[in-house]
């Protein structure tokens, strides 16, 4: 029973995915007798954890009982008091942890006070499918840097736009919603500044209320985003970035900051923006996550500069051609096939006609 | 049971894979309480039919049996007798046909002479998948025009080779073994004259004495084909088609045949091999079915003219990215999505990390 029931804590923690960064998801179950009798997850930056929210929901005494829960229960005061304290108190005799907490810092001290408080504790369950639930987290924990996946979408020739810049649109209603799912679990989106040239894209979620809108950062090397652009004038609660560079004069930013909009100088690297830097700094301001939703010469800049760690490839059922039509990934290239990046751990899906290949670089392109 | 012995007729039936070529696929099993006296298939272009070979591999007397046969029973002399007549004379009492015979000039006839000989006949069992199967035999016989397969390998950013050329080896081992059994099934492989002078292609099959290789095509509008390219010089049972224009000089042409080269002269269109002529000469030369391995322009070509029906795209764990690195499909390329050429049935598998999609032609692209 035991993977039935960590099976279920991972299913309702993922129910808190898009609201509680830079935190990870986290699902508590209390099982007596093989009954769930209180379950609950980590649903809000800040707001209690799982195995306090499992708690407050209990239908029964939960002395004796045992919990479920997909990460170590935290030992430290942070937003919350420390949970293992609470699971103490409520007398819970058995403690089935999915996985160790991966922040280096903490890792393991929870489980310690547990057991030199009598309490029986099993570390991993269904850890790698926990670990995947938390890639983000884990990413941002462990490097300190933002999770940053880079979403394409083609046609099955290898276009991203035919050769008039056509773009709209390759992939159908079904894919495109799912990418606003993804913008809405994500902390923020990014694109180039060509994108903003020629789209003008809101770069919001557009799906109902209950979903938040990402922030939004433009990487901008030359300051070239026009004033009325659309992410420097929309309605939204989350912010706009412009990351740019010394390249940028101070008339602009002033006006950008006008506008609302926060601006990012990072150093030159190869005369353009250092993504590199610019991930350590968004990962100061909290933004554990991003989905790069670059053109084709962002894209390739990433990846040279190793800030990718998964690839998400819509693929639509369709054929463009044209030599000059635009692909995912441009700039200079890699010479030979033996130096390309190398993904792993691919994955398909379908979105009625059209496929999404999940996959993620390899460590030693990221 | 009817469902299962017609799976048992298909599944013999593509054992004749690459060795029927231009007749169809197809499978006869032979049933008597609902055990199988007999089965066969048809094995070679020629050869005894799928009905005759189950007759030849009965192992009980057949008076009274059912017979399964995937496709209709031909009712003329060909290469061989009527089978109809074989059906009769043997007292088989009951026929359970796949589908019907697509050659329009005798569909249904066999049915008919068989219902007249007070047989029981069934029309219509697994009918998609024996049309699948058959595919091949269909545009040939329905549309005197070969099958043709565009087969490409890219990256997982639409490229078939870095921005220096180099393409070696994008797929792995596994993807390119399960092309040269392509190769096999085929009846001739085809490639634009880019391909011979960049890679000097052998175009056979690499696999063991049983497979058979395909009649090679190069698609070389001014006769450019070197005379020491391995196409004109490898050791093969099958010939090699140089398929040119009037721009290739005589001389050429009288060496190349002095090489055992075939040249097909086609009329010009838009200064180039005009491919739909070259499909029908091709079809007279009872070639049913290509494997169309070009470079990205021949492939835009040949999808602009509408001779393509079916694609095979691998597509490798790698991105190699380069503005100027080179796609599947090439040319000038369609100025909108809305123009794209849309394909349908979109299917996916995968060879270990390679994953190979494979889609039709929508009917208005082809």
């Amino acid at each position: 029973m035991e993977i039935k029931h960590m099976k279920r804590a991972i299913e309702i923690s993922k129910r808190g995915e898009g609201y509680t960064s830079p935190n990870p998801l986290v699902g508590a179950v209390i099982i007596k007798d093989e009954k769930i009798i209180g379950e609950g997850y980590h649903e809000l930056y800040g707001g209690p954890h799982a195995e306090v929210n499992a708690f407050n929901n209990a239908i029964e005494d939960v002395k004796d009982a045992t919990m479920y829960v997909t990460l170590e229960p935290c030992s430290h005061f942070g937003k919350t008091p420390p949970c293992v304290n609470k699971i103490i108190e409520k007398g819970i005799s058995k403690v089935i942890i999915g996985m160790k907490d991966p922040n280096p810092l903490v890792a393991g001290k929870g489980i310690e006070i547990l057991r030199a408080n009598g309490i029986e504790v099993k570390v991993g369950v269904l850890e790698e499918e926990i670990k995947k639930v938390n890639e983000i987290f884990i990413k941002y924990i462990t490097q300190n840097k933002p999770f940053c996946i880079l979403k394409t979408a083609m046609t099955l020739d290898g276009k991203i736009s035919s050769y008039t810049g056509d773009s709209k649109w390759i992939t159908n209603e079904l894919s495109r919603k799912y990418v606003h799912q993804i913008r809405h679990k994500v902390s923020a989106i990014m694109v180039g500044i060509g994108t903003v040239l020629k789209d003008n894209p809101r770069l919001t979620t557009r799906l109902d209320d209950r979903y938040l809108d990402p922030i939004r950062i433009i990487v901008d090397t030359n300051g070239r985003v026009p004033l009325d652009a659309n992410v420097l004038n929309i309605k939204s609660k989350s912010k706009t970035i412009i990351a740019t560079t010394e390249k940028i004069d101070d008339q602009k930013i002033q006006l950008i900051k006008e506008k609302g909009g926060e601006v990012i100088i990072t150093p030159l690297k190869n005369g353009k923006v250092d993504l590199t830097d610019l991930m350590s700094q968004l990962a100061r301001m909290k933004i554990d996550s991003i989905l790069l939703e670059g053109g084709s010469t962002l894209n390739y800049s990433a990846l040279e500069q190793g800030i990718v760690d998964k690839i998400l490839s819509f693929i639509a059922p369709k054929i463009i051609g044209g030599k000059n039509a635009k692909t995912p990934v441009g700039g200079q290239g890699r010479a030979y096939i033996d130096d390309a990046f190398i993904l792993k751990d691919m994955t398909m899906s379908k979105f009625n006609e059209d496929i999404l290949i999940e996959g993620y670089l390899r460590k030693e392109d990221r």
